[in-house]
């Protein structure tokens, strides 16, 4: 069963985000899915048995004969993924975190506060220095890392690049997001079918305040400081299984034409790449040059999933300069972000293993 | 066959807009169908044999034993409607009101030029004087008289209040717009099904110069005067078969709160509302205060399709206030809006009857 | 509030179903909505708070501010529609007609009890006369009718003028059902979107015993005798709102050419038609003559959803003919069987009014 | 360039079938793509400027910079793959073959001749043998060979166990067809959101007449034989991109139960599973156990696109059995059954290289 790999836990492993990270792991060259955690409605059945397998026809033949454990479970991975729901991952990733697991998740809980690292390794991979401080703070052994929102994650991926040649003043986001977004059975059919809903609860906060806190810095003596850059986000529910789309207007400090912006997407790398990291898409930001693209249908899994698709970049006649950006929700937007996340802690050590 | 009513004629009578025309005309007061004019290839048959009826089960039976019309016809009727395909509209459009006819025109050939009126009744009804100079210039006994773009004219319905009570100096869109508003065959279902196309030629264009003319001012000596209002727009289309939805941002110069600018939305109306005219919608701007809502399958149909839909409202980070606007594309947002065009006219005495 | 309507209660009232019956009945011209049931969650609150309206922009305003009661309610008006949810409806539709109301249910629960009517009007008006039996077997004072199954309303409506005309032997259907058919939530979307489900728990069955028993005759001394017509049904659920299309092919005793079928689908008039009652559709079966009709986005609202609307009719030849039938899953196929129930018992004098 | 692959050429490069030849063919141990037909509006462009590629994100590198040739192009690869539309494969296809090439076509043109084999290689590989007989009678050096119509190749694939095992009686088909066997631009949106198309021009036809060719006999003397069953099929278009789902009633000779036929299924295997064709699915039916599968959206890239996945194998009450098929369309139902074709004959040294 050991094969030098890293066994992890998956905490939510039944659901959409956690089907995700059963798939992305299965073939993973530094990890192995070792365990899997779900609610008492599926502790003590097989993988196959518990879980509605929704990804491809069938699941990973290496977690399917694995047992599910509870909540409560005490677990021996020391790598733990999360993609458990909000209303229960508080206390339990907190508990792991106190045992020394190391708990990479992808769980809205968590993100703000003042001592856990919200993370994008592209974009702010000095923040991961902030787990010392939360150890510290809450008598750890282990810690807690977050990515962020799926809207957020491909926002902030093709704004980095701006605001470090641009300096970033103002964005305006209007997101077009898919339904796995919301889990299942998430969205009713009966909301989607000829229709959109031009609101998700607690979207449009969630990108506002992530957005800047990813964009900011971290000192160990003050914390994180949010970015000074004002967003602002419409967020919508449209019939899409995957891929969420985003009109983004910017307002640049120092303005710039379609053609440098489109320059600065892709020259764009971050530590993920410099270090070749398994997950880790080429470029972090692909640009299309087709009048109509990306789209989600076509795009979406384009680099597997783990890029940002950038598309439609013109002048913005009130903030300066607009785009279109897309990525897929449920891998780069979750599941891989986290993945992403846990292999830069090896390379830099800072895994417990 | 008389029967008080004027004859009308509608151009482009089988397609999306012209069957909208021919359904918003059925039981009209003061209109009567008389006369359909489509291509060659329906010319000569009867409207219910040349027309692929998509509006409900079946057409209309006034229209259904009408006999279609080339391009080249010559109309009998003071009055035509005009759903034409842009690449055709110009000539014929000119040709007719060089005759003698009003033409109410849905087509975005003429809507920008400096003696034709783009005409929302509520927004810019004095703009209709400009007719007095087109038939000067161009010699004519009949005119020209256009309505706005689909999404321009829901975007400008709401703007309305706000410009007139607290001036807009700036408003940023995006919108999520229906297929209906590419006509039929107009998107293939292997571009909507599960997908988003963040593009539609020339839309953002329309949406942002348009609105600047229906914002602005006219005066015979000077002609039309844009406002001074700064906007951009992004356009999507999404598998929904009627019903613009719009994210607007706004800067106001006198800011707003968010109780302020509903209480201005529900306050607006316009002279089709003091006239009563039959297609008036009772309140152009209706709000509802769900937190959800708009939503095209549940909203599009609201007022028989002639108002406006918004909702939350409520404070833009960036730019001050934003909500969202939803409204029939092919009913207020088309053919309908040429009716309350031609309805205007007949109480102002400028139709040639 | 008395204007000489008769008062009815709707169980269920704030579901899918039960907002049809509010919808159905808001202007009826017999019935009068005075009491909205629903469960404890929704009970003391008002109609208009309790429920999440899905038919159109607002809900009737008659309905909108009556109080929802709950389950257990004392309930004054002596006819009764139920939308109930199987799970609970047994027990309290049992409880009301033990009391005296007549219940008119769209149920599946009592709907294959040997004293229990299944009806459709203009199929087998005759069978009401079980309830007779019914009291005398349950010392109730009121009675418990139903109606089918929404695929298979449709259904047996178009089968039994063919059944009259030419003897049906065997009956193939394959249904592709609308998702309003599951209620809400109902169906994911993460089920629908670009996705087929070739499974509805329990539909094939209802539609196959269903069908024999609404084909069959009725006899006091001796009950209900199934039709020995053979049925077999493949049940599918596909991305559409509303209808339920039906792919049909039929055996008959008495082989008949397509012309003929159409032309008794088309002569087939039932008790609704020859009473006049008020949600009759002037024709039970519309025979559509196009060859890709009909279609459910254009044709499921045709005689405001009351008739079944047939097209394709052609030779099987496996089973001798086929056609396509469609129809109004939440209209006819639910409230709108039960409006008419009652309506043809009314003018029967079985209303305990 | 050579790379001891053998050169073929795709006729209908930048439509739906022909953009799955190329991908198909991208990295195939056998045939390498080295031209590319298609009309005149793209001959003389690169593929990658022809074409509106739409199977994924980027077009295959090696095939992006190929010169497009014309219909008349004098191509040099011995081996022409043909989506090529039906209007103009006829003559195209002959003049290729007359001139000595292969030509394994999915068109319909040529399929119902009486000299042209029409061929799926695990249901009558030896039907191959009437291309001696067509080169003989049309004096031609190449030949024709065809693959079904993409519900036919489902559909027969799954019957072909039966029919060897039970002997096969009669066959009622109803399909649900995704959107992408239409080609691009194809069905129309409005044809699709929220709606079903009972109809597919000729496809009824086409699914009844291949049918019993593919299941019928043989012999250079008296040509080919049709089986004698009964076929009968209804057609629907569904809101679905990929993936055609069947729902089949079958009236076999010798009846067997649900797990007879489950474990027939099962254990079917053809040549290309004898041969280990490169693209032979290793089981060419797979059976799902769940009660709602199999599904187009999870289940159409199972074994890559190449199988028929069958479920709900379960007694027809009419007709005795009864199950669901889904395959992929555009690859097994198209594209891949010709590259399948060409492999076989490969192995039987039929190509002429």
């Amino acid at each position: 069963m050991s094969d030098g790999r890293i066994p992890v836990a998956v905490l939510g492993a039944t659901g959409n985000v956690g089907q995700r990270f059963v798939q992305l792991l299965e073939c993973h060259p530094w990890f192995r899915v070792a365990e899997l955690v779900a609610s008492e409605r599926s502790a003590g059945k097989t993988y196959r048995e518990a879980t509605d397998w929704r990804l491809s026809a069938t699941m990973p033949e290496s977690a399917a004969g694995l047992m599910v454990q509870g909540y409560d479970a005490d677990l021996q991975s020391p790598v733990v993924f999360s993609g458990l729901p909000g209303e229960v991952a508080g206390e339990i990733e907190q508990r792991l975190a106190a045992r020394g697991h190391a708990v990479l998740s992808n769980t809205s809980t968590h993100r703000m506060e003042p001592d856990v690292p919200l993370l994008i390794p592209e974009v702010n991979a000095d923040h991961a220095r902030a787990i010392e401080t939360q150890r510290k703070n809450r008598g750890w052994s282990g810690y807690i890392v977050t990515n962020p929102n799926c809207s957020t994650i491909h926002l902030v991926l093709a704004l980095k690049p701006l605001h470090d040649a641009y300096g970033l003043e103002g964005v305006l986001a209007t997101t077009l997001q898919a339904v796995s977004g919301a889990g299942y059975p998430g969205v009713p059919s009966l909301d989607m079918i000829d229709n959109v809903v031009p609101y998700i609860g607690g979207e449009e906060e969630k990108i506002e305040v992530e957005a800047q806190k990813l964009l900011g810095g971290y000192d160990p003596a003050q914390g994180f400081q949010p970015a000074a850059v004002v967003f602002s986000a419409h967020c919508n529910r449209v019939p899409v299984r995957d891929g969420h789309t985003e009109c983004v207007s910017v307002k640049l400090a120092n303005p710039a034409t379609p053609e440098e912006i489109i320059e600065t997407f892709e020259s764009f790398r971050g530590r993920p790449q410099e270090l070749g990291l398994p997950s880790a898409p080429p470029q972090p930001v692909i640009v299309r040059r087709e009048p109509n693209r990306p789209q989600p249908v076509f795009d979406r899994d384009d680099a597997k999933g783990m890029a940002s698709i950038v598309g439609r970049v013109r002048p913005c006649p009130l903030l300066g300069s607009k785009f279109v950006v897309l990525g897929h929700n449920t891998v780069r937007g979750a599941a891989g972000a986290s993945v992403l996340n846990a292999e830069l802690f090896k390379v830099d050590g800072l895994l417990p293993v």
